[in-house]
This record gives C-alpha cells, sequence and structure tokens, in this order.
C-alpha cells in the first residue's frame, strides 16, 4: 500500500509532470497518437532516449521496488483462486473447507462423524457460518497456526487420501471474514473430557502470514471432544444447484457414514441420518513411486536424505523398491554409481542416469491401500437415499496411477423419473403403466428428458459445485458418445436426459485447476479412466433404455391389439354364433395367448 | 517426503497390522464391508473407541504432523496452476513468461523493446527456450531473487497496468526447468555499457523457497544493456492454435511497438517487425480509490500507515479523496471520530462506520492514467497485419471499475475471407465478383463460415491460449446474440462465422482464474463490459453483413436483368424495325439506366 511512484519521477521532477498531461491527452483519444510521433525526435540511437526521448526508469531504480510477497497478501488479492470471488459463492466455500477438516479430522481419529452446520444472517448482506464436530480436537498449541496462517497443515506432505490437502481452506475463509467483516474467526476446541475447552478469537496478519490472536481463553463447553469454528462475512445465501444446501446434500450421499444436522438461515431445520456405522476403509500414507518421481525432486531427495548409501536410499525413500529393482537400477545407471555410493555427493549427472535408468525398470504399481474409493455398493445406496429413479447402476474402476499418484474412478448414474417411460413389467411378465411417485424432491438431482443430465462431480468425497465446464470430469462426460447408448447428445455439450450422474475420483494428490479446489485438471491418464467408467455405466444404461424402448413399443403393440380383441369377439360371435360367455372366454383366451407368445 | 507412519502406529502396533488386513479385503469387495459391519460392537459410547472400536490417531498426534508448507513446494506439486501440466503448456507458458518481463521492463524503462526468441530441442523430449531483450537488465543484487524465489516482484504491490502482477512466473518457469532436467537457468544481464555483464546459474532451493546460486561471474557479452534467459526443460513443441508460434503471432498483433525475432526447432526465422515506433502511453502507478477498499485491508491500513491524522490518511492513502469527501465520510461515521483521531488507535467498530460512511459517499471514479488501452486504430492496424478479411471494426470502451480496480475492454473484429461474399462494388458502382487473394497465410486466424468463430483473448496485451471455456471472454461471447447480427449461433457455443474476434481487458489488477493467467475470472461488472464492447462490434457487423446480403441479392437480380436485356434488344429490334448497332446502344442505355436507377 506504500507508494512508489516519487521516487520513480525523482530524476526528472518536469519531465514527469509535463508527461502526464500529454499522456491524459493520449488516453482520452488514442487517434492523436499518431500526431504526436511525427513531432519525436527522428534518430533513435542510444537506446533508453528511444521513443520521443522519455526515459522512464533504470535497472537501479526499478530494483529498488522489488520486494517479498506474503502468501497471504497473494491471496487477499487473488481470493477469486480460493473461490470467495462472490458473496454467494464466499459462503458455501466456507462451509466447504469447515465441513472437509471436520470429516478429515474425525475419521483419522476414528470417530463416526456427527457434524453441525448452522448459518445466520446477522445484517443486509452478512451471514455467520458455524461448523461444529465431535472430532478428536485440536491442541491449543496449533490452534492459531491451524486457523491464522495459510500453507500450514499436516496433509501437504504427506501421500494420502484426505479432502484438505493444501493447508490454505480453512485460514482463507476467516481471512474473507477478517476482509469484509473485520471480525476474527471464533474457534472453540476441545480435545478430551479430561482437558478443558479453548475459545480462541484470531485474525490473520496478512502482510506476514501469521495469527493475530486477539483472545485466548479456557471456556466450560459441554462438547467432551471436537472442535466448532464461526465466521461471520459479507455473503448472500440462496438455495439451488450451487447452494450450501445442494452441497450438504451430495456430502451426505458420499459419505454415509455422516450424519449432519443443517440449520438454515430461515431455521429450518435438515438432518441427513448415517446410513453406515463404518468409516471408510483407514487409508495408508505411503512414499512416493519411483516412477512418479521427477529427476528435480529426485536431486532434492537425495541431499536432504538421511540414508548414508544409494541402496538405502532407493529402498527408504520410496515405495515399491527392493533389493532386486536396487540392482538393476544401479547396474543400468552406471556412471561408476554403486550401491554404497554416498547421495548427497552424488552429481547431477549420475542423478540424471539414475532417473532415466529407473523410468527404464520394472517396478509393481504402487500400493493402492492409501485410497479408499465409496464402492458401488454404497454409491448406489447413496443415489437412492436422495434421487428417487428407475434405473441406478454404479462403476468402481480398478486404481490407476498419474505421475507416480494412485487414483481411483468411481461412476454411479440414476436413469429416469419415475414415470419416466411411464412403463414397467408386472411379475407376472404384463407390462403396465408405473404409478407417478412423489418425485418432487429429487426435482434438481434428475432433470426431464429435454435437459442435460445433471452432473454430481466429486473429489475425495468432496462435491465439487462450480466451475463445471473446466472439469476434466465434464470433459469425460462431454467426449464419451452417449447416442449409442439412448441418449440425446448434442455436439460438444453434456448429453440430454432425465438422469444424474455421479462421478468420483479418489486419489492421494487431487489435482485441482485451482486453490479453491472446484475442478480436476486433464491429467490424460484421469480422463482416460474417467471414460472408460463412463462406457461401462452407458453400456448397462443402454441396455435397460433399449428394454424400456422395447417395452414401449410392446405396449403399444398390445394395446393396439387389446383394443381390436373384443371386435375380433364380437365377430367370432356372429360367425361361429357364439353366446355371450363363450364370446368373453374367447376373448380372455385370446388374450392370454398374445400375452405369453410374447417375451415379456 | 518424510515417512509419518510409524508414529501413527507407534501406540498400537499389532492392531494396525491386523488393520491393514482388513482393509485390503474391503479394498478389493466392498460388497463384503456390508458383512463385517454386523461383526463390530454395538455399543457406540466413548466416541473414539466408535465404529469397531479401532481408533487411528488423536489431537496429540495429529498435531506432531502440523508443518508450515514452502510456497514453491506447494506450486511444484501443483505445477499445473501454473500452466506446467503438459510438456507441450510447458514451453509456451516459459516462453511468455519470459517475454512478458522483458515486454514489461522495456516500456518501465521507456525503451522499445525488440526481443530475440530461440527454441532448441536438445534431446528427445527436451527443449532449450532462451529470450533476450535490449531492456534495462537487473542489477547483480537482485538476478538470485528474480529469477530464483517465487512470490518476489515489484508489480504486486502497486496498482498500475503490467504484464506480470504476481511475482511467480519466470522463477516457476525455472522451478519446471529444474524438476524435469536438473538444469539450472542460466541469465546474463548488463545495465548499462559502463558496467559489466553478469552470468549467473541458478536453481530454487523448493523447500526453503529461495535461490541457490552455482555459478555467478563478470560476462563479456557484448549487449549494452539487456536481459537474456535460457532455460532448458522436458517439452513437446508443436505447431498449431495454441502453440508458441500463435502466441508470438498474436503478441505482434497486440504490441504493434514491439519487433520480434523468432527461431523455431527447426531454425526457421521469422521476423515481426513494430509498425508503430511509439510505446504505449505511460501508465500512472494509482492509489486505492476508497470504494474498493474492503474493510478489512482498510483496517490493516489504519495499522500500518505512517499518517498521523485520520484526514491525512484518508487523504494520502486513496486516490479521488480531497478535503470535501474527509469532511463528509468523518461526520457520516460518527462514532465520536474526527479529523485528527489517531489511525492506529482507531478500533473495529469505528473503522467498520467509517467504512460504511465511505460506501455512501459520493467520490469521483478512480483516475484512469493508470491503464493503457491498445485503442481501436492500433487494434484495426494489428488485425489487418495479420489477419486478411473483409471487414474490420474495433471498440474501445470507457474504462470503469471492478472492487476498486480500473480496467477497460476493447474488441476487435475482422469478418469475412476475402471472397466471403465474393462481391464488392467497384467505383463505378458496379458490384463485381471479387479476385480471391492469398487467404492462406489467415487460415489460422480466420475460419470458414461453418466454423466458430477465432476468438482471441489478451489481457494488458498478453495473448490467452488455454482455458478458453473457462474465461469470461468467452462467456460474454456465447452469452451475446449472434443471431441478431446475422451470424448463425448454436445455444450456449460460439457462434459460427468466417470472423476473428479479439477482446482485450487493460487493467491494473487483471483477475485471472488461476496463476497460469489463462482465463479471466466472471466479475459481473467485466461480463458487461465485455458484452456491451461485443455488442457494439456486433452492430457494425450486422449491418456489413446485411449489406453483404442486399448485394448478393442485388447481384442476383442485375445478373437476371442483364441475362433478360439482350432478348429485350432482340424484341426491340423486331417491333422497331432497328439496325443491328441502333440495338447494340439501345441495349447499352438500358443497362446503364437499370444501372443507375438502383442504389448500389
Amino acid at each position: 500500500m506504500t507508494n512508489n511512484s516519487p521516487t520513480l519521477f525523482d530524476l526528472e521532477e518536469p519531465v514527469a509532470k509535463k508527461k502526464k498531461t500529454t499522456k491524459k491527452t493520449a488516453a482520452k483519444s488514442t487517434s492523436k497518437g499518431k500526431t504526436s510521433k511525427a513531432k519525436a525526435p527522428k534518430k533513435e540511437t542510444a537506446a533508453a532516449a528511444k521513443s520521443g526521448g522519455r526515459k522512464r526508469s533504470n535497472a537501479e531504480e526499478m530494483a529498488t521496488r522489488q520486494r517479498d510477497i506474503s502468501v497471504s497478501e497473494f491471496f487477499t488479492k487473488n481470493r477469486h483462486l480460493l473461490g470467495f470471488d462472490s458473496p454467494l459463492k464466499a459462503l458455501l466455500t466456507a462451509v466447504k473447507e469447515a465441513v472437509d477438516n471436520s470429516l478429515d479430522a474425525c475419521e483419522e481419529a476414528g470417530i463416526l462423524p456427527e457434524i453441525a452446520v448452522e448459518i445466520t444472517q446477522t445484517g443486509e448482506n452478512r451471514f455467520r457460518m458455524a461448523v461444529e464436530d465431535n472430532g478428536p480436537g485440536i491442541i491449543e498449541a496449533q490452534i492459531g497456526k491451524v486457523f491464522g496462517k495459510l500453507l500450514y497443515g499436516s496433509k501437504f506432505h504427506k501421500l494420502s487420501q484426505t479432502r484438505g490437502q493444501q493447508g490454505i481452506g480453512i485460514s482463507a475463509a476467516g481471512m474473507y471474514g477478517q476482509l469484509t467483516t473485520g471480525k476474527p474467526v471464533r474457534i472453540l476446541s476441545r480435545t478430551s473430557k479430561r482437558k478443558d475447552a479453548h475459545e480462541y478469537l484470531l485474525t490473520i496478519d496478512t502482510a506476514r502470514n501469521k495469527p493475530d490472536i486477539h483472545e485466548a481463553k479456557a471456556s466450560d463447553w459441554d462438547k467432551s471432544h471436537g472442535t466448532r469454528v464461526e465466521i461471520e462475512m459479507e455473503a448472500r445465501y440462496q438455495k439451488g444447484v450451487r447452494s450450501v444446501d445442494m452441497y450438504l446434500k451430495q456430502t451426505a450421499i458420499a459419505n454415509p457414514h455422516l450424519t449432519l444436522h443443517y440449520t438454515d438461515p430461515a431455521e429450518e431445520k435438515v438432518t441427513y441420518e448415517r446410513n453406515s456405522k463404518e468409516l471408510p476403509p483407514e487409508t495408508i500414507e505411503i512414499k512416493p513411486h519411483p516412477h512418479g518421481v521427477e529427476l528435480g525432486v529426485m536431486i532434492a531427495m537425495l541431499k536432504e536424505t538421511k540414508c548414508r548409501a544409494l541402496s538405502s536410499f532407493l529402498k527408504e525413500e520410496f515405495s515399491r523398491v527392493g533389493t532386486k529393482v536396487v540392482k538393476d537400477v544401479i547396474k543400468l545407471a552406471g556412471k561408476g554409481l554403486t550401491e554404497k555410493s554416498y547421495p548427497s555427493r552424488i552429481a547431477r549427472e549420475e542423478a540424471s542416469a539414475l532417473h532415466a535408468a529407473i523410468q527404464k525398470t520394472k517396478i509393481s504399481s504402487p500400493s493402492t491401500s492409501c485410497i479408499a474409493p465409496i464402492g458401488p455398493e454404497l454409491i448406489i445406496n447413496g443415489l437412492k437415499k436422495e434421487v428417487e429413479a428407475d434405473f441406478y447402476h454404479a462403476v468402481t474402476r480398478p486404481p490407476t496411477v498419474y505421475r507416480g499418484n494412485p487414483f481411483q474412478i468411481e461412476v454411479g448414474i440414476a436413469y429416469g423419473k419415475p414415470g419416466g417411460t411411464g412403463l414397467e413389467v408386472t411379475d407376472e411378465g404384463r407390462i403396465r403403466k408405473k404409478k407417478k411417485s412423489a418425485a418432487e424432491a429429487t426435482e434438481d438431482l434428475v432433470g426431464s428428458a429435454d435437459e442435460p443430465v445433471r452432473v454430481m462431480r466429486l473429489a475425495n468425497r468432496v462435491p465439487l459445485l462450480y466451475q463445471q465446464s473446466a472439469c476434466a470430469m465434464t470433459k469425460g462426460v462431454v467426449q464419451t458418445n452417449w447416442r449409442q447408448y439412448g441418449l440425446q447428445h448434442p455436439r460438444g455439450a453434456i448429453p440430454l436426459g432425465p438422469m444424474a450422474l455421479m462421478i468420483h475420483i479418489a486419489s492421494v494428490w487431487v489435482p485441482f485447476t485451482s486453490e479453491s479446489k472446484e475442478a480436476l485438471a486433464s491429467y490424460p491418464e484421469i480422463l482416460k479412466e474417467i471414460r472408460l467408467a463412463l462406457q461401462d455405466c452407458g453400456r448397462k444404461l443402454g441396455t435397460h433404455i433399449r428394454k424400456g424402448k422395447q417395452l414401449k413399443r410392446e405396449f403399444e403393440k398390445r394395446s393396439y391389439i387389446e383394443k381390436y380383441i373384443p371386435h375380433i369377439g364380437i365377430a367370432l360371435q356372429e360367425i361361429l354364433d357364439l353366446s355371450e360367455p363363450q364370446r368373453d372366454k374367447t376373448v380372455e383366451t385370446l388374450e392370454d395367448v398374445l400375452h405369453k407368445s410374447r417375451k415379456f
């Protein structure tokens, strides 16, 4: 916020002043720029004196303006990168960051999560969001840094599947609150019954990226363990496709082990009860896979390792490296490297040879115990709970790897609004019109036949609501040929149909297109898996739709036949001179034969 | 890269081991998860013992894993955020960052830029890019930090229009080179003839975000001033819409004062000569406008200011604040604030009242001398130089403001491949078919009639080549109703037509959707201006297209008439018994009358 312009012009005060006026004219009418060119001196020799003789700044002056930029300053100015670009989105982002942290903490501590989200309106454009969990709590010494420092956290340096990964989210939410209301974040946390709860009020010192603690005291919170965060901010609340409500609903679908209480600004309360008492399988932290490590990173690792021999370095710092791989790699690398080479003394050229040798050596794929997909069964359960449809299917692809990071793609579909084809086959093989069910509740998740398919995107069980068009998942949907599965599909767009499509990526490191974690970057390996999963679901969908269409044709044929059978009955009655009961009997038999002769 | 799992399980070694096996089974077949649930103990009392009695981690253990994340580590892991997600894009991003810096430096120093870009293949997947400018050079003490530290620079803290703004770009390019090849960045720089040139070889210490200088020496570079950067990296080179070639071509269009020499990997050389000897008007750094400053920022400013009275604080730290505004604001704020209130002692409540009062007070719009648009004339010149078309038009909107940041939108269009309507009006008022010109060169910039319009996006004169669909400029194009201007326009897509569309935003702070600066965030004020500019160009385009269609109809009518005039001549000859010369004369007169009686 300091103004450097005086130094800019110290050396040539009058020129600068004169220039200011010419400049203004130029800004008003750019067409005048052309004439002034003619007036400029024709010689253009000494470089700095070029272009009308103006000399604006030299290297020394420019150097005085170079300075450090704190990461909090950077993100304050670029807060849209973190998802705080509009008051509507800000509220969602803040709730999301807090809920994600709560879920991560509960799972890490092995606690079945029960989370309460409250949103209260505190002014015309102001809301307070509060998120309270039954997690393990945060020890007092860490509260300041966890909530008051960007790029601080436990999840960044390890390879395991977590919702948070950057150490930015919740501090950024607090920073946004402070930016728009000036108010500090309030944190309540307790780690066990035997210890006091702590209450903190803090802001971030953005110029220095560190917490400013306004108040810290013991509190008589009645919860035995857990954390509560309250942030007041400028925001806007609204229901709909990208609302807090939708985020929470999708979170409940993707986290069947979560019980979630939600109080909206109108004080309406919803509870999503867990339908699974099992936590997601515990994920194991893994070491990097040698095939995913880039040369530069390996050089840094060689420099920093505590191992005193190349062989132990390879075995201990990487996953899937055993004695045989070590031997093969070192032999292939050559350059005088041996198993006993001292890691930090390995020069760039040798490291490069080593890196090349690793890439050429066959090494088993990384362990996938570090990722925990939702699984087809729970996906379908989740979908059924929240989306009423005719047909459900889910696929979990086998785990695979991008840039050395294991990941897994899952896709679930819910097709057909009840009363979509409008037909079903009874147990006796009859086709009948379906009863219409109360589909109002699912309106927002399954659209009608001429609307685009509703795509639900999830990354490590977190719903992604914004930047749909920039996301690899959307690209996967658009690039899949849905026509062959019976849907209408405009070129380069989302297919049309009464369908909800859920795509989930589980990974130790989800590559997002921005810090706000709204869309997945299009790594080719990821896109390929998404397409394969979609095709798998598509084929099943195709069968279902074809069956539906066949049913419909069949139904039409039959209703046609059934329409005329009574007339045939009358005709037969006249020809064969039947009694009325005989005629009715014949008609019934005829209908029966016709039904049995068909496939359904 | 350290592995924390031992601490994770220190307390319960055997359980953890047992769990590992159950987990694996669960991962293989999630359907088994259901059965294991039944086995879990039914009581769920002590929270940490929930869910099958597993206890994974508590608050104390979790605290031991919390740590700082260096900004370079963050961006190494998230290098796609900086534009280094594929080898193809990496090359472009690196060239772009270097060229942007060169242009900024030249303009700041008042030097007409002359830049040389060389790309050399050094291995199967390796390229070296070198960018050399005639700029002011960098003083020796700064070289390390400018190229070897993220978030360091001179452009972040000031409000003025520059290409770079974050202090990340060029260091990130070097970091990518080092990551993929292990090789340092080479820098040559000289600030004046009277001083030595310096040669530096450096890498970034990513764990600490600081430069590691491998070599620094005086060099006998023959350039009198300028900078040369060389980075070797894993990359892929390819021509096309998103190539280095296209970026350089568009840079030449948007910077008519630049002379650019380019040597591609096949050693083919192209030079784009400047067609304007005038530097863009110098932009003045401005102070923040009070209406764009958020409460949190104002509170921080109050704390940090050197001013000793509220009145001088308001006048000196903000733009457009004079004595009257100060009086009005302080009166409206109330809360016991006076002109003499000591800024750093103003509490949050008073600051909040002050902030609210500022928002309610009428203050003149920010000065726009801080932004320098290209101007319609130079846009059209630029387009003409590189795009051959029938019709050109450009609009520069008046400057306006988003979040207190002045910005200006410009749009230029080049419509119709020569030989598009295929018709033109001669000086004598005749319509004739046009000669087809060599349009091959413009193939990549103007497509054919059934192809989407080619959109060129620029921000502060820098072409944006990636993430088109996520960009506010694209949204503006899609949301404009092009049908009314005579183009085909599929719903929700780019309109079709033989047209190149250039959109430029000039601003003191361009809000990008990611650090890689590829797409513009959709601030409503910006989107509105984009639409207005597009509509303006659209109307002119509509007139042109209608005129073209009218011409075509006219031409058809006339050719129809002209076809029959000879027959009328013969008929008249027979009726009036004319001689052959008389008949020809009559036909000629008839044609003449017909041409004159029409509008064209």
